[in-house]
């Protein structure tokens, strides 16, 4: 994944129509309620990744169900996971959201606001 | 709205449920190819707004189409518009793009990465 650095944010310069497409997933990964929750649950585990075992409790929704988001914010690129035994065990991405924040980045624009 | 500075970033601490409801609909918005570009081309615009006559141009795209598209942009509260004579104007909303930044703020954890 091409780093943060790389990316104008984007109110120093307009998205090509590729650019839109290849990021506009992971905003959308964001955009649920529940996976915003979850993303926000790993980036915040204190030992940089979290057993789904500890993640379902949380919600009032089926194993099934948090596996699906799971696997919706896996595919954005946003969280990477591994199987260890029973447990699926899930981790931040860190350079994804860097990517993203460092698109929303409005610096010296927002000043004053 | 809130500033930006009112929220710790995910990697911080994670949402709560009606954090995570107020947050995902803004994200959901620019998980959209076709809004992502238009949120560019609005933030990135040179006098700091621009004309919906000269954003449908760059799109293959009906008129009634972008305008969908730039409501749910509105209604996220990511620009605001304006009405003036025969078009609308639209202006971003640094605030609310410096609150999802911030929240995406990985800071030192992306260090390495």
């Amino acid at each position: 994944m091409a780093s943060s650095s790389a990316w104008v944010p984007v109110v120093r310069r307009p998205l090509d129509a590729d650019q839109a497409r290849a990021f506009a997933p992971m905003f959308k990964a964001l955009g649920d309620p529940v996976r915003l929750r979850l993303l926000s649950m790993i980036a915040s585990a204190g030992g940089g990744e979290v057993c789904v075992c500890d993640l379902t409790g949380s919600f009032q929704l089926t194993g099934p169900t948090i596996s699906h988001h799971l696997k919706v914010l896996r595919e954005a690129g946003l969280v990477d996971s591994d199987r260890r035994g029973t447990w699926v065990y899930y981790r931040l991405v860190p350079a994804a959201l860097a990517l993203l924040a460092g698109l929303l980045d409005v610096g010296s624009v927002a000043a004053g606001v």
